[in-house]
């Protein structure tokens, strides 16, 4: 079966860098793949992607260095299970605020006896090779996304949850649950992000962090992360386009009423 | 009927940021039409889009400030015909030799008596409001690429032909025409470029150009074109993504084999 | 932020005449949005309609006068959360028949610290402005339809959930709920209506309901309904095409065994 | 091989009513097939499609009782072939202005030896049946549309052409070409109408016409032709869909600046 | 309405061969509905399927003599609905494990007052007929899959649900949930299918089952199955295009490294 | 750059067996791809796809070991042109007649100055690497199509064109245009078959050709060419799958009336 290049950085304890995909085409992902990150995820929560967005994009990542993992909209295990057999190589699930949720993440990811994944591996076998089936168990990753109060207050629970793979943070969302806002400083939500990071290397598990910007991301590296994610395709898009209309126009700028400004 | 931006923009003597999409989806599409260009040009020739996306793209950048214009794959009447009634605001057409290429051209984009184009206005109606066909033909904007040495050689015809609201050049093709490579420099196609430039502006022709990146556009701004394309959608997500990941890896970069080398 | 059209008439006393689509295409949704509707609304229940067609219609109506709405197939926070990205500025819920449904829908509506929506407004940005954050807990409907038996009987209750921005009613499965069948008189089902009606604004709740037709939608208003839905775009289009084949056809008809008889 | 209702109804002197499909939808398309017309055209000039819509709609057709054709939006062999392999029971063909014009459709429509079609029934099979191949030249039909000056002066050689099923005018583009503009009275293009019409009959040629509304078509029956199209999907919904707007507002209407005056 | 071939085939005691739908294309599924079978399942649990791709293949099996079914991925009433508005004559719900379960399957496949479908009969009126929604209850079939342990444990309350129209066994899971793996012999998920199909058979009830391969089938009919399912598309097409290359490659066959070795 | 299979192969005498695709499905390409086959070519004559599903389908081949090869609906250098933009590494095209179609061929596959194809790569950089446009005039194959009467009488004059990398035959079309109908025997274009292969062969060029079946494949072998092409998926999945019907009913065949009798 074809390796999970997370996992096999995780081993070697190289960072991953993970990019984020929320443009629905094939052909930016595929480029995405080529530029240098480790996984390229295809985010179906706050993307706009359907089902066949995310099949195409699989498929072009799958042509590329990259490994694929995709971010759920939901704790649904008919969803997940068919993202996984579209050639997943992880799933990212938000919202785990229990141990029940994660072992809930966990069984829609694992074929029996340990899990409860429904046999039909369709793509999954283009993708992995033809002993997909043997050895999905052992290469795929379930990857509860901590974001809520409850989350960070089960921690612990959560990762003695048999076959988690990863924790992943959502700053924004943790923010949203703990301080209400996503004004900065949050003093509280930084706070549980320190914690969670401890809890979880004191376990033994590996950790991934949704990041702002390349800058943050350098300082996630630091605090321990072992995968970072320096912003989605789109805003990346778009930010560099903003720029690159400033830069033209300079000194040229004028009144026009440009709708980039404060972007 | 709806203004053209890049139109009112040259008559006002202003400089036109043009965005330049090879992306199939309406989502970036969408996004770059509010990222402060004065004008989008869905990419037909080189993007990897079909009738469909080319539809999307079009009501996406409908709903934003940005002008839309779209880049055929060739000339030919019918094509061009159908992306007016999808709502394009100007048609730049690539390999314009002659000045019988720049009159077909021109009679694609506009009714009769003036020109050829059929009548049943779809989209364009939607777009441009209800006066749409009595005042497409003095809104559309018919742009021929000069991008050959037959082009070049034939500049002041293809300039007298009447109806031709705008030259755009096409560097990489212009060079591979003249010079037989895209290497640099570019002694001849960059002579050819100053000539084109000011032949268009001696007989009051509106100029635009692409440009590989932010720096050659301001370059170009200085030398006189009305219109610059700094780069495209694709390339600029790919490169600040591939800038991305080296910032992030810095001192942390392993000898993983990324293919982002030399990208 | 952009201003929702819907709350804005409601605010000065006027109807509001709501258009539904079940046709999967950007270019009818766009062609509907400029056809004088106040609102629009994408069916996803009922409608032949995935993620992605919604995404193209949303983005097509942003270039008309229309406020976009969107119908979903069920109380799900998941998706409901991915249409609010997508630019919806309005969630038509079926189904829902106690407070703890009305109260869920809020939620998956509403940003932090009011509700649980989570956090990445996507297109929402696009369609709504730079403000979206900020003021979407404001702009964005949150409309609960009364169709069953129990939504009828707990209304007090679903009326006074905080959030709660109009109520719909969708009278033909309110007819199969609570009359067992789909004719006519519906005595019962009608009284709920009233019923529904008076309570509704007893309490300052504003009120919409489905039409099978424009002569039922005139009566809906003189009935005291804020806002009326006549008809869906699809049958619509068939009924209109049906008369006019029998128009054309006229004293011509022959036995040709036309499939629209009795449609 | 399934029978054309188009050339059997001509074989007994019975009027068609054709629907025009510009709406890019397979769902639309089924219903207007099953609303009463013997014949269905997907237009691919004017219609918002391209080949994946049309192909999905000429699919959804085959499941109604009316007969698949298509608009094709210029005379190029390969994508007629093309539509043919997808299904599609005749060709539309615009701007056919001289003999060779019209021996050029003819012979893409036709297998060897009478024509050049190439063989790769595809979906023919499907639709036509296993004797397809065999049957096809006998039931497909070449239809040239008239609508220019050139094409009325070649009118008698176009007609002469082995193989033309049918004639079929396009009123606007003719009157754009006649008269140079869409303006009432059409004097000179309705007298070319009624010369085409009166020289094709003369040859037992059909004849066929694209109608503004359903009284349009009514007058063109009662002038003699076969077939007429009463308006296309796209602009009899929203028309339908602006009256259902006024009716409903009727004396509530306000100075709301409804986008629909004057549509 | 439009008859079942599934219900009048059991009625009259004939075998059912059901095509299995993985591959997302309206082509391939209208030549799988042309080629024998008397019924088609698209499959949404394992196959590579969206909604829009749902939607177009079933109005493509329209267009034949099969009767079009779909196996859905999990038991959600709301996705049912659509799928049964989009034509679909019944409904494979896997994983049904206890009479509840079928309940709600039942449920979510009947209008009231029998069960809970919401009005909105969409495409079942083009398919069906005009008298769809009087007659939907009884053409259209509730068919859970047995594929747990709790299900075959439970068979007889399931059974005795009211509604159920046909019993179908997922090997597959079973082995997977009652051995722990997929391996032969399969001792007890095999005696759990003859116990299953014995309980069937004694309350009257039909049953179908999936099978590896057409080998396989023909044993299970023997054994006395109504319905059989003779792989998926998918798998066949590579199974042949497999046998295809090394059909022609023979003695000619090198040590390239073909892919396809022990597939 | 990647390398091109086929050429590979050709040079070391190796046999090439070659998948044809008219099934619009990325992942049905995909399965193709993994089969065992050399090279693949997606069908966009006779196939039912449109430019996205080809941009889908070459994406997904290249996730396998198989070489992407087009065969495009005709002559057109913009199309061809996009589709090596695309990805394809080689194009295979119909109704090559003359020399100076051949030689309009390899224009629209080399880059200058060799060649006339235009500059941008796109989707070639992804697929073949970074000194894609350094090595593309090397590796992509311009492959024309011998299948009309005059494409044999005039084969000397295109054998000799520069930059012809295999001559593929028609055989159906071929016996369309020699003898006038597809039945057998086929004397003639047999013979002119044998011709042309005897003649490309003195002249060191490749050959390939369609073949019905894997019977005839082989036999083609051992005449002498290079690439054989054993049938489209498409016909490939509906034989088997007839196949398969039959193979169930066996004795149990009733009087149903099966679509499939003489496919």
């Amino acid at each position: 079966m074809r390796s999970n290049k997370v996992k096999d950085r995780i081993t070697t304890g190289k960072t991953i860098v993970n990019a984020w995909l929320a443009i629905p085409s094939s052909y930016s992902a595929e480029g995405m793949g080529q530029a240098g990150f480790h996984s390229v995820t295809v985010d179906m929560q706050h993307g706009m992607l359907g089902f066949s967005d995310a099949l195409h994009m699989l498929q072009a990542i799958s042509a590329t260095p990259a490994t694929p993992l995709v971010r759920v909209p939901e704790l649904n295990k008919a969803s997940i299970m068919r993202l996984l057999d579209a050639g997943a190589y992880g799933i990212i699930c938000p919202m785990i605020s229990t141990a029940d949720d994660a072992r809930a993440l966990v069984a829609a990811c694992r074929y029996p006896p340990i899990g409860e994944r429904s046999f039909g591996p369709a793509r999954g076998l283009l993708y992995g090779g033809l002993d997909y089936v043997a050895k999905a168990n052992d290469v795929i990753m379930a990857i509860p996304m901590i974001e809520t109060l409850d989350g960070v207050e089960n921690i612990d629970e959560i990762l003695d949850v048999t076959g988690i793979d990863m924790i992943y943070i959502g700053p924004n969302d943790l923010a949203f649950s703990m301080e209400g806002s996503l004004e900065f400083p949050r003093s509280e939500s930084e706070a549980a992000i320190s914690f969670i990071l401890e809890r979880a290397q004191n376990k033994g598990c590996p950790t991934g962090i949704f990041c702002s910007d390349v800058g943050e991301a350098k300082r996630r590296v630091e605090q321990g992360f072992n995968l970072v994610t320096p912003g989605n395709d789109f805003n990346n898009l778009i930010q560099s386009s903003v720029s690159a209309v400033r830069g033209v126009l300079g000194a040229y700028t004028d009144s026009s009423g440009l709708s980039n400004d404060g972007y």
